[in-house]
C-alpha cells in the first residue's frame, strides 16, 4: 500500500467540518477504494474555541492558513475559506509554489483567477481540484472534464443556486411574493443574511463561468457573463407561466454563437414537460447537450454540508489515486480567450406583462410599437374588464432579438395608458 | 507530446462505426485534451464488404478478432464484439494477457466474468473500462467510482434498459397493450427481432449487477439478481397506476439489507413526483442514494451509436490520460462475494389487480385470505357493477413480505369467484 495522503484543511465553517467527519467516518472505504489512507493532519481557522461538531484536538492547528503551505507534511491542501481574493487566493497560490496539490470548493476565486491558477498548477504538475465549486455534491465537473469530453457542446445549461430554486418553488407552491418567501428563507438558514449574491445571480454566474471553461475550452471569464437575478419575479408571472405552460427557474446557460460565447444568467421560463422544469427546491440540475451523447441530465443537492463534502473527498480520491487531468479538461496553455457574443444579439421568444388602463386603443398602441421593431406576437391575454381601471396584459413574442425587445419595452412603458415598467423574462426552448 | 494511444477496435456493427467516426471526426478536440493523438490501427469484423458509412481502408483488418490481440502496434483493445462468452471473451483475456488496456461496451461479459477479468487487468497494471456498459452515454461508472466515491449507499436504482421504458410509455401514452407495442417498436427499429433480453429483464440486470459491484464493493453476481420484465404489465394496470398516482417502469435497484445484498430487476410502480417517473421514451436514468451526498440522479441516452460510442470514447481519454483505477472501484484482489437477499424476503407495498365475478361475498373471501397472511389492505377499488360478470378489483398493500404475498396470490388464485391469475405489481417508494 502506498503512503497515506496528508491532507490540511483551511476553513472550518459547515463545509470544512463536513470533510474532517467524512474523512473520519469514512476512513475503512477510502483506504480500500484509493489503497491508501486519507489522513487529514492539520488545520486552519481564525476561531479555535468554536464547537464545530468534530473533534479537531488530534490535529495541528494554524492560526494563518498561508502558513499552512509552508509545512513538509502536507501533500494537499483544501482552501474552504471562501472569497474571490484575500486569504483564499494567497493561501492557493502558496500551496502551488510549495508544489502541493489544491482541493477548493472555492467558485468566486476559480471563475476570477481559474485560469491563472491552472496554468501555475499545471506548470508544476499539480492538481487543482474544485468539484464542490460548482453544483455541490453533483460530479460535473468530472461529468464534462472526463465522462463526456468526447463531445463538443451545443448548449450547457443548469439550476445552479440552490437558494434561488428554493424561492421560485416555494413561491409556486403557496402563491407568494418574493421578498415574503426570502424572508422566511433567511429565518430558516435557508438564505444568507445577505442574500445579494444568490439572489441577483452572481453565485450562478460564478459556476456558469467555470462550466463553460470546462466544455469549451476558453479561459474562465466571469466579466463576459450576463448577469440577473430573481428579485423581478413576481407570483402574478408564476402563475401565468403556468397557464402558458412553462415554469420560472433561475438558468445559467452557455453555448457557442456566431457573435461568440454566450453566457448569461436569469430568470427563465422553460416549458413544463422538459426535465429540468422538475427540478424543485434547493436541488441543483446541469444539462450537457453533447453532439454524440445527446442531453444528458445531472440532478442533486448543490449545497449543504454533506453533498460538498462529498465532492471535497472525491477530489482528494483522485488526488490519492493519482489521477492529473488538465483542470479544465483543456491544457491551461492551451484555453484560448473568449469572445463574448453581446447579450444585445441575444435571440428567443419573450414573455411581457404589462399593467395598462382597460380603454379603447391601448391594444393597438402597444402591437405597433412591436411591430415596428419587427417584433411578432406569439399569444396575447388579457384578464378581466375594468374600464378606465388598470388591468393586466399578458404578451408572448416569437423568437426576436434582445436589442430589438429592449427597444420596444423602453417605448411602451413611454405610453400614456402603461401604469407601471414592463416586466419581462426571457423564455428558453429546452 | 507523447506518443499517440494506438487502438484496435473489434466488432464494427452499429457502435462499432460510430467509435471510429467518433475518433476521427474528433480528432484536434481529442488530442488536445488528451495530450496525445488517439489513433485507430486496426479493426475487425467478420464481414469487410459490408458498408458501415465510414471508410475502413486506412485501417489494418483482422478476420480473427482474437489476433489483435497480438499486434505489438496496438495499446488498447476495444471489445464491441458482444456475447458473455465465445469471441469476446476469449478477445479480453489475450488482450489482458499480452498486456493491452481493454475498453468494453460488453454488458453480459462484465456480468457474468467481470471479477475475474478485473482481477487479472489490474493484476497486470492494466485498464479495463466499461462506460458503455451500463446506461450508454450515461458516465455512472465514473460517477460512482470517482465522483461519488466518498460515499456510502443506501440505495442505488435505475431505468437501465431503453426498449422496455419505451414500450412502457408508448403503452402509457397511446393506452394500447404489451404486444401491440412491441411489434410496432420492432418494426421500427427501436426492439430487437428477438426481444427476450430487454423485455424479460436480463439486459437490465447485467447492468444492475455491474452497478452493484461498483457501489457496495462486492464481486459481480448477475446469479444473485431476481429479474422479471414487463410481459405481464397491461393497458389496465398503467391506467390503474396513473389513477393510484404512480407510473409503471421497469426498474433495476440494489441495496443492502439485514438478509444481504438485494439485486432486483422488474416492473415496477413508482410515485408520480419522484425524478426518475418522468424519464421517458428510450432514455436512461441512474439514482444514487449517497449517505454524505443525498439522492443523485443521472439521465440521459442508454443506447444508439452516438451515446455509446461517447461513452467507448471516453473511456479510451481515460486510458490517453494514463488514468488507472480499480475496476469496480475497490481493487478487485478486494472485492468479496456476495450474500443475497432472498426475494422471498423482499418488504414492500404491492399492488394487486383481480378479475372476479361480481357476487356477494366475493371481497370478504379476499380479505379474508389477506387477513390470514397478515396483509394489511391500503385502499381497494371495484370498477363497474355487473352482477354474476367479471369485474376488476384492484387492491394496494400496505408494506408486507414477498413470501406472505406469493402466498396470498396463490390461494386468491384458487378461489372460485376469481376468474383469472391475479396481476401483481410491486410499489416502490422512492
Amino acid at each position: 500500500m502506498r503512503n497515506e495522503l496528508k491532507i490540511g484543511v483551511a476553513g472550518l465553517g459547515t463545509v470544512g467540518a463536513g470533510v474532517v467527519k467524512l474523512i473520519t467516518a469514512q476512513a475503512d472505504l477510502l483506504r480500500q477504494r484509493c489503497g491508501r489512507p486519507l489522513h487529514v493532519v492539520a488545520v486552519s481557522a481564525r476561531d479555535r474555541s468554536r464547537d464545530r461538531g468534530v473533534a479537531l484536538d488530534g490535529y495541528r492547528w494554524y492560526d494563518d492558513a498561508v502558513a499552512m503551505a509552508d509545512a513538509d507534511d502536507i501533500d494537499v491542501v483544501v482552501e474552504l475559506i471562501g472569497g474571490e481574493d484575500g486569504p483564499a487566493k494567497a493561501l492557493v497560490e502558496a500551496a502551488i509554489a510549495r508544489g502541493k496539490h489544491v482541493v477548493t470548493a472555492n467558485k468566486a476565486l476559480m471563475a476570477r483567477h481559474g485560469a491563472g491558477l491552472a496554468r501555475a498548477a499545471e506548470d508544476a504538475g499539480l492538481s487543482l481540484n474544485y468539484e464542490a465549486a460548482v453544483a455541490g455534491g453533483i460530479p460535473i465537473v468530472k461529468a464534462l472534464r472526463e465522462g463526456l469530453a468526447g463531445n463538443q457542446f451545443a448548449r450547457i445549461y443548469g439550476i445552479l443556486n440552490g437558494t434561488c430554486n428554493y424561492i421560485l418553488t416555494e413561491m409556486e407552491r403557496t402563491g407568494r411574493e418574493f421578498e415574503d418567501v426570502l424572508a422566511e428563507a433567511q429565518a430558516l438558514g435557508y438564505a444568507e443574511a445577505d442574500p445579494t449574491f444568490d439572489i441577483d445571480g452572481v453565485d450562478a454566474a460564478h459556476k456558469l463561468a467555470i462550466l463553460t471553461s470546462l466544455a469549451y475550452g476558453y479561459s474562465v471569464d466571469f466579466d463576459a457573463v450576463f448577469v440577473d437575478g430573481i428579485r423581478h419575479v413576481s407570483a402574478a408571472d408564476i402563475e401565468y407561466a403556468a397557464e402558458l405552460g412553462y415554469r420560472i427557474k433561475l438558468l445559467g446557460l452557455a453555448r457557442p454563437t456566431d457573435d461568440g460565447i454566450e453566457q448569461r444568467v436569469h430568470a427563465c421560463m422553460v416549458p413544463t414537460a422538459t426535465p429540468i422544469a422538475h427540478v424543485d427546491d434547493a436541488f441543483n440540475a446541469v444539462v450537457a447537450e453533447g453532439d454524440h451523447v445527446g442531453r444528458t441530465v445531472f440532478e442533486g443537492r448543490g449545497a449543504g454540508e454533506g453533498p460538498t463534502a462529498s465532492a471535497v473527498v472525491a477530489d482528494l480520491i483522485d488526488i490519492a489515486r493519482e489521477i492529473r487531468l488538465p483542470t479544465f479538461s483543456t491544457p491551461a496553455a492551451d484555453l484560448a480567450p473568449l469572445t463574448a457574443a453581446p447579450m444585445d444579439r441575444h435571440i428567443g421568444p419573450y414573455y411581457i406583462r404589462l399593467s395598462v388602463l382597460d380603454q379603447p386603443g391601448v391594444i393597438a398602441d402597444i402591437a405597433a410599437v412591436l411591430r415596428d421593431e419587427e417584433i411578432s406576437i406569439e399569444s396575447m391575454l388579457q384578464r378581466g374588464r375594468a374600464p378606465g381601471e388598470p388591468v393586466t396584459v399578458v404578451l408572448v413574442t416569437h423568437e426576436t432579438q434582445e436589442a430589438a425587445m429592449n427597444r420596444a419595452l423602453s417605448r411602451i412603458a413611454g405610453l400614456a395608458p402603461v401604469q407601471a415598467p414592463p416586466k419581462m423574462i426571457r423564455i428558453e426552448l429546452l
